[in-house]
C-alpha cells in the first residue's frame, strides 16, 4: 500500500500569503518533514509526526519521507516560498530517481506557493516587471566560475537578476565578488533590493545602487533583486519609492 | 482625500491556490479593475464598480485607477499569476512616473501570487530546480531582434527559460522562431513543457522535446518552459513522467 508525498511551499512567512491549498495539504498530513524553522511556522497537531533536519540534509530528508509514503503514510515535505525555486521539489525528484524502482510508484504532488522573490518585489514596486532571471549564488553544487559566467551572461542580456543563497558563514565572499563581476556590465546606478523576511513583522526591504551594492548588507535569508540597465526608482515626496522595470525595452540588440 | 491602490495577483485560477491576502483586498475594494476574464473569477458584490477592459489597455487602465485612487476610492488592479510578473504592478509604476504629480502621493501596495510558471512548474515535477529566466516573447513592446539574443544568451548560460505571451493571432510566428533560436543552442532531446491553465478543470499539461516542439502546440494562454542541458525526465511505470531540473550542475564554463 503505497501512500502520498506532497511538497508544499509555505510562501514568505506571513500566514496571509499561504494558499489555502498549501494549508489543507498539511493539516491532514500524517508526517511533516522540513527543516526546522519551516516546520516551525505551522500549528502543532497531536496527531502527526514531526521530522525536522538541518538545511544542508535536503537529500537525505527526501529520501526518508519517499520511504514514508512507500510505507504507506501521507507526508509532506514542506519549503519556504516556492518548492519549485531553489526549494525541495528538486531533491524529491532527484532521491526518486536515484532510489529503489518502488519509490517511483509514490504519487507524488507539487503544491507552489509565492516564491520569497515575488514578495521582495512586491514590497518595492515590480523590479521583475520585465524579462528576469534567478540564480543561486551557492557553489556547494555547482562551480563559481560557471555561477560567474551566468551572472555576466545574464547582465548582458538585459536580464532582472534574482539572487537566492547569497551568502552564508561558510560562502562569506562570493556576493561581493558577484557585485563585482556585475559592476563590470551594468551602470553603477542600477537599483538593486535587499529583501528579508517580506511581509513579515522582521521585514526589511532597502534599497540602493550598484556602486554601493555589499555583501555584509545580506544574510543568508536575503534575496537581493539587481535590476537591468532599464530598471528605474521612481521617488515619492513622503512616500518610499518605488522601483520598476518598464514592460518595454527600448534597447537596440547589441 | 487619497485613497488606495492595490495591485492584486489573483493566482492561477484554482481558488484554493489564492492567498487570503488577495482574496480580502478584492473583497474590500470600491472599485475592481482588469482584464475582463479576471474580473469574472471574483464574485459580484452589489457594492463594488467593475471596470472591464481589454488586455491590450494595461496603461490606460493603470491610469483610470490611479485617479479613481486620488479621488478617495479604495481601488484593486487585478492581474492572473503574479502582478510583478509580466503582470499589472509594471503598468501602475508606468503610469504613475508619467502621470500628475498627485498620483505619487496614492498609497500603493502590491499583494503577490503564485505566478503561472510556477504552478505549471508544480504540474509535471520541478523544471524551474535551478537558475532559470523568464522572457515574454511579445514583440509589441520590444524589438524582435532583442528577445532572441536574450534567448541565445539564456541557453548558452545554461538558464532553464520560461516563456510567457507565447503567440496570439497578431503573434503568430513568434514561438516557433525562438524553438528555432534555442535549437542551435540546446540538444534536440532537451524536455519543453507546454501548460495552460495549470489547476483548473479545464488543465492542459503537456511534455515534450525540443526537436519536436511546435508553436501550434501553444495558445495565448501558454506558459512554456524549456528545459537546460540538465534537465531530466523521470519515466515512471503507470504514473506520469517528470521533469526535472538538478540543483547543482556539473558543467564546466564554457
Amino acid at each position: 500500500m503505497t501512500g502520498k508525498l506532497s511538497v508544499v511551499g509555505l510562501g514568505p512567512g506571513n500566514p496571509h500569503q499561504l494558499t489555502p491549498e498549501a494549508q489543507e495539504v498539511v493539516r491532514t498530513a500524517d508526517d511533516l518533514f522540513g527543516y526546522g524553522p519551516y516546520l516551525d511556522r505551522i500549528p502543532a497537531l497531536p496527531t502527526q509526526r514531526r521530522h525536522a533536519s538541518d538545511n544542508r540534509q535536503e537529500l537525505q530528508r527526501a529520501a526518508e519521507a519517499l520511504k514514508a509514503a512507500t510505507e504507506g503514510r501521507i507526508v509532506a515535505v514542506v519549503s519556504g516560498g516556492d518548492p519549485g525555486v531553489f526549494g525541495m521539489a528538486a531533491a524529491v525528484c532527484e532521491a526518486l530517481e536515484n532510489g529503489p524502482p518502488e519509490w517511483r510508484q509514490v504519487e507524488v504532488a507539487i503544491i507552489p506557493g509565492v516564491s520569497a522573490m515575488l514578495a521582495v518585489a512586491a514590497r518595492i514596486g515590480a523590479p521583475l516587471g520585465h524579462d528576469f532571471c534567478a540564480i543561486s549564488l551557492s557553489d556547494n553544487l555547482k562551480p563559481w566560475p560557471v555561477i560567474e559566467q551566468r551572472l555576466e551572461l545574464a547582465a548582458t542580456a538585459g536580464f532582472v537578476i534574482a539572487l537566492y543563497n547569497p551568502i552564508s558563514r561558510a560562502r562569506p565572499w562570493q556576493l561581493d565578488r558577484a557585485f563585482d563581476k556585475l559592476r563590470t556590465v551594468l551602470p553603477e546606478t542600477t537599483p538593486v533590493v535587499f529583501g528579508r523576511a517580506a511581509g513579515r513583522p522582521d521585514e526589511r526591504i532597502a534599497v540602493t545602487r550598484l556602486s554601493a551594492a555589499r555583501g555584509s548588507d545580506a544574510d543568508m535569508a536575503t534575496c537581493i533583486i539587481v535590476g537591468s540597465a532599464e530598471t528605474r526608482l521612481i521617488e515619492r515626496p513622503g512616500n518610499t519609492p518605488l522601483v520598476y522595470t518598464p514592460r518595454g525595452s527600448s534597447r537596440p540588440a547589441a
